[in-house]
């Protein structure tokens, strides 16, 4: 294996950085390394899961390069796919399919064998079969490949579909060309040029069988904070196990997503005063802690009221109606910012690609948009303008592929 | 100074990673650190230029955090602008302005004021004045913010424009929307978020006195590689002060940029095989190195003629046709990827930004173009889609702003 992979990749090994004769293993003008992120308190029992949790028989990673600057890999054989508790990393891409009027069951197998295929070769580091830059596949970044399923999947494959269509919420305003998708691939890593390399091989295993209905392109800070400046991902699901792996069924090991195109009006958000932001949100900017609290992870108390007998943190704050009381009700979200460009009026043209896992949307997701819907006061600075769900199944072995306790 | 800019991001240091009171200083899921990018030999002249032949009078890098995770931060002030030797970060906006037609000279005057104060702000981690989201200042990584002058500036200040508009190549394509621009601002940094939020401020600040013409959006590999799997910047010019920055005249100290789109037909490329590619480039795809030679440092030996008396490295490879003997007529290429998705074929609309400075743009990059124009076998896979020229003003100093020497 190893032997195999050094004979196709072996010089983009040096290229990576460590044996390039004259060139220091350091030669690496411009971009970051691989993220020094040791997991935190918030985020520790989710990489604890993966890292406990996962058979890593298969493919070990093997990394770029023996230096010092190896490019890290996340595991991609196990009994959850990867991309979901993982650390979220730098870029994604996630690609919404349409599947071809004739793929059926049959061709759907031939399909997810290849993808399967692809994303167990290139998440470790190696070119996916009939690589044509097969340089390009020795960086892998921390690269992850999830598949999801639409409700058109499933039909296709002559099958009752485990998700269905969000219900209408009244603050949509759905666009068809971020909507929808039979098939799902988001694709992660902490660089950019992994992630074009990977999506390529994929669209292009995928074409015999479906279109590209949309491609959506996110990237996260460091710093954790949305282009509103807050700060994304406080109080999210821990408990894993309860609030996003699915523990019946088929889908057993599998999770769902609720995939939404958030567009922000920046323009007039900025023209809001500081307070008013903090009362929209219930947080403040800077530090990201509940107005009654000091710090980011503070509980927020609902109950508390001003002189006046108002509660500090408003009926319509958008803390409050997203909050979930029941840790086993939360949702996992794992959001990227998007950003397209300006406006011949030098608008941009931004928001959130908010991506939650859960095990079930009905129970989770649907009654939290319900009441952000109804009454969130930032919803007068969001707008929804996209709109997905597809099931998530479970991890496979090696020797198996995605989809496969679904698809036979 | 550090009080008052303690007193507006105060809260921003604190999410940043160093001060949160029950969150670990590396509580930062997700994203990369900044680049622990040791110079190497190829770049080290570059970096050096920037480290020691700047005056750092003015504001110091102040860091986001003391901590462990303290974003870097690239000096404002000094005799040439940051950006064109710094060592390439990871993301890049190029934007491009047309200015409104009243927008005369005085008005220059205050619209370069107050974009050189933005930039002096921002660079260093502060929020630009009446900054609406201060915390997304707090985390500069490395950003930097370079202003260039098109030729339709210097007609409207009323003075004789240094630059002009290439002479056409065959293999243009230009389009009009990609093409042209009163006035450049360049902004890099190793943080996507940073990038965003100083893009928003500059256009704000622009707004009155131009309109964006377009925005491109770059992004540079770890490795070095671009989307077709070259490694990018071999041979670049590491004389600078021959080379890049001009030494007489109202612009000494400054540059000329010539920023060209270019569209990469990756999906022929793909179907080539690998022989042809090398023989197309003149180098291998593994290394990098020249056919020639073993190592991507290699001098190309272009005398050097195989068993049937042809070249090794053919009359048309594109090494040879971009060679430039004389060290002081080298371009300084500086370029970034782009993807702008994929068409409903799931073709990728990608390429590369190519980012030229040269002291002189008719001696260094006019001939090099044309010999490629002429006959770089690469032309098949490759089409320039976009062109613009940019005098790049000298650096300047505290109390003074970018442009005074060509506008007083």
């Amino acid at each position: 294996m190893i032997s195999r992979r050094g004979l196709l990749t072996g010089g983009a090994v040096t290229a990576a950085g460590a044996l390039v004769g004259c060139a220091p293993a350091t030669d690496q003008p411009g971009t970051p390394a691989a993220p020094q992120s040791a997991p935190s308190a918030g985020t520790s029992t989710r990489a604890g899961t993966v890292a406990t949790g996962i058979d890593r028989a298969g493919t070990p990673a093997q990394g770029v390069a023996a230096g010092t600057t190896a490019s890290r890999t996340e595991p991609f054989h196990g009994p959850h796919q990867a991309g979901v508790a993982t650390e979220p990393q730098a870029h994604a891409v996630f690609l919404g399919f349409d599947l071809l009027p004739d793929t059926r069951k049959e061709a759907l197998v031939r399909l997810l064998k290849l993808l399967t295929d692809d994303a167990a070769r290139l998440t470790q580091g190696r070119p996916a079969l009939a690589d044509t830059e097969p340089e390009l596949a020795a960086n892998p970044a921390r690269l992850t490949c999830t598949f999801g399923f639409g409700p058109g999947l499933f039909k296709a494959a002559g099958t009752e579909s485990p998700v269905s269509p969000l219900p209408r919420f009244t603050t949509d305003r759905l666009d068809e060309r971020w909507s929808g998708g039979d098939l799902l691939v988001q694709v992660c890593a902490d660089d950019n040029v992994t992630v074009a390399h990977a999506v390529r091989m994929l669209v292009k295993d995928a074409r015999s069988f479906a279109r590209v209905r949309w491609a959506q392109r996110g990237f996260r800070s460091a710093t954790r904070r949305n282009l509103m400046g807050q700060i994304e991902g406080t109080g999210n699901a821990t408990d894993l196990d309860e609030a996003v792996w699915i523990s019946q069924g088929p889908l057993t090991g599998g999770t769902t997503l609720v995939l939404r195109r958030i567009r922000m009006a920046l323009e007039t958000w900025d023209a809001v005063d500081r307070t008013a932001r903090e009362f929209t949100i219930g947080r403040r900017l800077d530090t990201g802690a509940p107005l009654t609290g000091t710090t980011e992870r503070d509980e927020p108390d609902y109950a508390r009221k001003n002189r006046l007998g108002f509660p500090v943190i408003s009926e319509y704050a958008h803390i409050r109606r997203a909050h979930v009381a029941d840790p086993a009700l939360r949702l996992l979200r794992r959001p990227y910012n998007y950003d397209d460009g300006l406006t011949p009026e030098g608008k941009p043209d931004s928001g959130l690609l908010f991506a939650s896992y859960q095990a079930d949307i009905d129970q989770q997701f649907v009654p939290i948009q319900r009441m952000l819907a109804e009454g969130d006061l930032l919803n007068e600075w969001i707008t929804t303008i996209g709109s997905a769900v597809f099931a998530i199944p479970p991890g496979c072995t090696p020797g198996t592929w995605i989809g496969e306790p679904l698809l036979t």
